[in-house]
C-alpha cells in the first residue's frame, strides 16, 4: 500500500518497504517525528509486540522507548528467551502475537517475512529488517536525521562509504534519497559497490566535497580473504585527521553499532552525528507509530 | 474462596481452581469479558507480575497483552531469564514478587503450587498452570468461546477428543461444563480415556453429532511404544474432509499449541474457532483482571 | 553533586554514592518515601532503563514496580538477554540506553562504573550496585526501615553482623547512620571486621542490647579453609531462641537473599522485617524516582 502525504493512508497500515512511500510520505514522518519531541501520550492501552529472530539492541529499545513514551504497553518475544519464537510455525506465531498487539514490530533474517507476516494477520506489521531486504525506519530516521543536520536534502552531496554491495541500510538510504534532487557519492572497496552503479570515488575525495557522509560497516564475514579485509578496513576510516579537510558543516551519520570506521576521537566534533541520529531514531519510531496507531482526529 | 455473581467476593481473591467457581461465576467473567472488548484503561499504576517455571509463550503473552491494555504494568520473572527463579526457595521468591505486585500470575510443574502461594502472600494469585493440576483461565476462556460461538452451553452436545488421561485443559473444561445443562462426549484412544468414564465414542460419530468439538493435543511422551502414538494420532486428526461431516455450525476449539490434530486445510473454515479462541483469552484474562483488581465503583 | 533537602538538586541528579547525601537528603528521601505508599501516577510517558551486568532479581524488580506504579514505562538490558550489554563498548551502550530513557539504573561488578557512566550522558544514573563498591539505594531503604521499625535512629543502638570487612552493604549503611546520633555495634569474624574499626562485640551480646540489628550474609566464597566457613555460619545464625534475649521492640533487618543467617523459624515474629525492608526497597526506589524525575511543581 502506499503511504503518502495522506494520514488516513497510514491508519493500521504495515510499513514493510521504503518503496511504499513518495516524498510526500516521507516528509509527513519528518513532520509528526519533530512533534513527537515535545509529545504528550496518545496511546494509552495501546500495546506493540517486538517479535526479534536475531538480536538488535538498538532497534528494539529504540522501538520499546518510542512506544511507552506514547502511553503505550510493549511486550517482547525475542529469539533467545521465547520458546514459541524458537519451536511453533511462523505462521501461528505471527497469529499469537497479533492476536495480542496492536502492531507487531518485526525483525526476521529472511528477506520478505514481513510482507508474509502482513499476509496472516490485519495488525499492522512495522519491518525492523528482514535480513539482506529492507531495513524502512533506519532509512527514515537516517533521512530525518540528514535533514535536521544539514537543513535539507535537495541539492546537497552526500557521500555513502562502506560496503555497499551487501549494506540494506544503504540500501534503502540511497532508494529514499532519490525522492530529493541530491548527489550522492559511492565510496566502496572494489567487488563491493552499490549494485547498479559504476561510479566510485575515494574517501579523499568524498570528504572534501560532501555535505554529509554516511558510514556504515564493512563486515568482516564478507570476505574470503582475511588479509584483504585488513588491508581495506584501514582505508575506510573516519578520524579527526581526515575530517580536518571536510567542510566545516559536514554532517557524519552511522547506523551504529561501529568498529573501527570512524575513530573515537571524531566523538566530540559538533559535525559527528551518529548519537544524535541513534535518539532521532526514537523520535521517527513515535512518528510511525502515532501515524499507524492513533485514531482519527475529531 | 467461592467465586460466585457478587463482585465483592473476586476483589482481591486468588484465583487457584476451576471448582471455586459456581455457574453466577462463570457467568460474571463472560459479562466482563464482553465489556472489556470494548474497555478503557482501569488498572493504571497496577502492577501484575508472570513468575513462569516453565515456558508457556501463549499464555504468558496473553495476561502481560491484558494487563497494558487495562492501563495496568508488568513484569516478568521466567525460568530462563531469572536467577531468583532458579536459585531461590520457592517460599522467599512468592514473597518478593508479590511484595512487589498487584497480582501474580503463576505457571508452575507442581501441581498445588498456586495453592502454596496463596498461604504465603496476601496478593492475589492467579493459577496459569499447575503441571497436571489445573489451568482454571484456560476453562474460562473455552466455555466463553463455546458459547460466543454456539449461542450457548445448554442443551448443546460438545465433544473432547483426545488424551482425556493426562489433559488437565480437558478436566478442568469437564469440570466447568458440568455446571450446564450439556452432553458431553468423549473420544480417546484405548487407554487415554477421561477419569471416571468409560463411555467413549469415535470421533466419526462424535462429529457427526456434535454442536462443538474441542480438539486437543495426543502428547508423544505419555507413549511407551512410539509405534502405538503413530498409529493413533492419523485417527485422530480433525481435517476439511472429516469435517464436511459435521454440522454447518459445529466449532472446532483448541488450546494450541497444535501439532497436527487439525489440519491447516481447515484454517479458513469459518467453523475454526481456534484462532478467535486464542484472542478471546486475552478478553477473559482482561475480565479476570478487572474484577481481581478493580477498585470498587461509586 | 550533594543531594541536600532541596528538591531542586535531585531533579535530574545522578545517585552514585550514598556520600552524596546529607542527613536532609536523607530525610527528604524518606518523606517522599511515605507519600509513595499512597501516591498515585506522576511519571507518565517516562522512561526508566534497567540495565544490569550482574543478576539482581530483587533489585531490578523493586525498581522496575517503582517505575511502573508511578505510571512509567521500562526497560530491561541485562547480561543473559541482551548481545548489546555483551559485546558493545561500555561506553556506547550506556549512550544508548541513555538517549533512550529518562533515567537509568544500572548494576555494574565494576566499582566506579556508575560514575564512568554519569560523565558519559546528562541522562540521570542510578548506582544499583557497583561490585564492593557502594548500593546507595539499599542503604536508604535500610535506613527507613530501621526509621519506621524502631521509631528513628538517635539515641539508638544498632548491631552490624555478618562478613563487614567485604559486604558493601554493611559499608553503605554504616556510613549513612553516621549522619545520626546512633551507637553502632559490629558483629564479625576474625578477619572479616569492619573496617577503621577493631571494637567487636558477641552476637549474644549484641542482641541483648540492640534496638536493631542487621544481618549480612556470610559469603563462603571468601574463605580458603572451606572448613573455617563451616565452623563460623553456626555462630552467627539469628533464630527464635536467640531472639528470645533480646529487647521486645528489636528489629531483625537483612537485605535478602538468605542463605540461612536467619531461620525461618523466625519469619512469624513481628520483629522480623526483613520481608516489610523488602517492600520497603519499592517505596524509597519511588520516592528517588519521583525525586529525580518529577517536573518541577507549579
Amino acid at each position: 500500500m502506499l503511504l503518502g502525504g495522506d494520514r488516513e493512508a497510514w491508519r493500521g497500515a504495515s510499513l514493510l518497504s521504503i518503496s511504499q512511500l513518495d516524498r510526500e510520505g516521507v516528509e509527513l514522518v519528518m513532520r509528526v517525528a519533530d512533534n513527537a519531541r515535545t509529545e504528550s501520550s496518545l496511546l494509552g492501552g495501546k500495546v506493540l509486540c517486538s517479535l526479534f529472530y536475531e538480536p538488535s539492541t538498538r532497534t528494539a529499545c529504540s522501538f520499546l522507548a518510542a512506544m511507552l513514551r506514547l502511553g503505550g504497553g510493549t511486550m517482547s518475544l525475542h529469539e533467545s528467551t521465547s520458546s514459541a519464537v524458537k519451536g511453533e510455525s511462523f505462521e501461528d506465531t505471527i497469529r499469537t502475537v497479533s492476536c495480542y498487539s496492536d502492531v507487531v514490530v518485526l525483525r526476521h533474517p529472511t528477506p520478505g517475512a514481513p510482507r508474509r507476516a502482513s499476509e496472516i494477520t490485519k495488525t499492522p506489521i512495522i519491518n525492523a529488517g528482514d535480513g539482506t531486504g529492507e531495513h524502512p525506519t533506519q532509512a527514515l530516521l537516517d533521512v530525518y536525521t540528514l535533514i535536521r543536520e544539514i537543513g535539507g536534502i535537495d541539492g546537497k552531496t552526500i557521500a555513502l562509504v562502506g560496503d555497499l554491495k551487501h549494506g540494506r541500510t544503504a540500501h534503502s538510504l540511497a532508494k529514499i534519497l532519490r525522492l530529493y534532487d541530491v548527489a550522492l557519492l559511492f565510496v566502496s572497496p572494489p567487488g563491493l559497490e552499490m549494485p547498479g552503479t559504476q561510479e566510485v570515488v575515494s574517501l579523499e575525495e568524498a570528504v572534501r566535497v560532501a555535505d554529509a557522509i554516511y558510514v556504515t560497516r564493512i563486515q568482516r564475514e564478507r570476505f574470503e580473504d582475511p588479509g584483504q579485509y585488513d588491508s581495506l578496513k584501514g582505508s575506510y576510516k573516519v578520524d579527526a585527521a581526515l575530517m580536518a579537510t571536510a567542510k566545516p558543516k559536514c554532517a557524519v551519520l552511522h547506523p551504529l553499532p561501529r568498529v573501527d570506521e570512524i575513530s573515537t576521537d571524531f566523538d566530540d566534533d559538533p559535525r559527528a552525528a551518529y548519537f544524535r541520529q541513534m535518539e532521532n531514531g526514537m523520535y521517527v519510531r513515535m512518528a510511525l507509530l502515532t501515524l499507524i496507531l492513533s485514531p482519527p482526529s475529531k
